[in-house]
């Protein structure tokens, strides 16, 4: 199996492929590049929705109920807001609180996001390199159809319930960041570079607008394998689908085909879509059938075997 | 008994004795004006401790054990925040943290601190008018003897556990701030003003410390009752006791009359302290001798009724 293994990864799904991968390869050399478009501040606090979730998930810690948070969770500090009338949609719960509050508080140091995440994930006990994109600023901002003003990728994705037609999705701050440490090595080294199966819109998409990353992706390309999201014409959790439709693509997996073309060699589609294969192999990616939906830790591991083996036909 | 009371107030201290005012006197137009200068920012939170202990006491959800924060906390944020060995030296409750997630909130809306205020009391139902002293930044800054840099009020009262000597204290910021909406009223319109026993030094001189307050505590004199937070030389709780001494007062009620005579006519002292009378006097202060440690709701009631009574022989 392949020594050195880079993820680019977003939330829920990208976490639980991670949690296979280390499941069925322990010894891996494994980094993650992550997502931060969604990070958020609220009440002060600097949330980083994408990192925590991996690093609770890894930690087998995540909670079990809502997919996100720790589990084992409480809501004192949620009812107590909620009696001043706050801010309630997004839901942090005590124990969540912690981390917030300890990123926040380094951050206000002056320790980089990387930094930082480094300190969470050793004190979790994770021995995977989780490297936020970018230690800079960078936000997803969303375009509701027939608004004119952006909102925040959470203030769609949780507060509106991502209910709402989207016109336009913008990455801001994409222009002037630059790649965390690590970030491009991690990419340039790895004998396999996994792309999770995330969101492409508003979860991979935002890691390749870091300057310097899609190219790294774009000359890695040839061991470089996508995990399609969208299985059977909708999204396994989440809008992707109708982001995809909205933003003029199509929501199957021919269209995620021609988004990740250009940076991976291989698409891995379920076999749901068994049927699509010759029309992915058509946007040039090499396309293996396999089950991808992880219901449960087996499920998982077995979709982080087939990403290892992607390439050992060759 | 007076209509329109106005209290100029800290923490503990004036807290218990406003519980009392309210007992004994629960159609008073009661308004304080409270100090800032211990307030603080921390992971991003801004967190106003004497706002707090005022509105937790006079909610009655005032933490019985602690002495300040909420009733029934948990600490599971603590916990995780320790797991990451972030700074825990000033314990945040999970039920607390809903009020400093809320207070942050407002403040990052641009709403003075002043309206933020107004709203967390009327959340808690409280009939009284709590005023911050200043809208402005304001931070009691303290020097540690034999030091160099300056340390904020709660690194020293809490992190340091107010065990170390003081050199100077400083209201940094004072000089540049306004008292907010309604503060100078609130003492030119009171039929009496109290001082409640807090620390003089860094309770109430921060409050005094911003322009146009301890004029208007001048104007006010003749209407002005203060009550000793020093009894028998030493103080009812805190550092109050070697502040004075440390920074050249005694220690004494002879000091806090030193201190209080130029903006109080009336210095209410304890029995302990009865033989003193005489010399609190020679400072010019007429000096009530009554029961003041409020060792529960019946004696802060009786000190209650002593403050209001304070003018009625005149």
């Amino acid at each position: 199996m392949p020594a050195v293994i880079t993820v680019i990864a977003g939330g829920v799904g990208a976490a639980r492929l991670l949690a296979g991968l280390v499941q069925v390869h322990p010894s891996a050399d494994l980094t993650v590049v992550a997502n931060v478009g969604d990070d958020l501040e609220l009440g002060g606090l600097h949330i980083s929705p994408d990192l925590d979730t991996i690093t609770y998930t890894l930690a087998g810690t995540i909670n079990p109920e809502t997919g996100w948070g720790l589990a084992d969770e409480s809501w004192q500090a949620m009812d107590t807001l909620a009696r001043y009338d706050g801010a309630t949609w997004f839901r942090l719960g005590d124990r969540d609180l912690g981390t917030h509050l300890y990123r926040t508080q380094r951050l206000a140091e002056g320790a980089p996001l990387s930094t930082v995440t480094a300190e969470i994930t050793a004190a979790w006990g994770l021995e995977l390199t989780l490297l936020p994109v970018t230690d800079d600023p960078l936000r997803t901002m969303v375009t509701v159809a027939g608004e004119q003003a952006e909102i925040g990728f959470q203030e769609y994705f949780v507060q509106r319930r991502h209910s709402v037609a989207v016109s336009a999705v913008r990455f801001q701050g994409a222009a002037a960041a630059t790649p965390g440490p690590g970030v491009l090595a991690a990419v340039a080294d790895a004998d396999v570079v996994v792309i999770a199966p995330s969101n492409p819109i508003v979860s991979i998409d935002p890691v390749l607008a870091v300057p310097g990353v899609r190219q790294a992706l774009e000359d890695a390309r040839p061991r470089t394998v996508a995990v399609s999201p969208i299985v059977a014409g909708a999204a396994v959790k989440g809008p992707a689908d109708r982001l995809l439709r909205e933003l003029g693509h199509a929501a199957t997996v021919v269209g995620v085909a021609e988004l990740y073309a250009p940076v991976a060699a291989v698409l891995v589609i379920d076999e749901a879509d068994a049927a699509l294969r010759g029309a992915v192999e058509a946007e040039g990616m090499r396309c293996i059938v396999a089950p991808t939906v992880m219901t449960d830790p087996a499920a998982a591991a077995a979709l982080g075997t087939t990403v290892l083996d992607a390439f050992t036909a060759d």
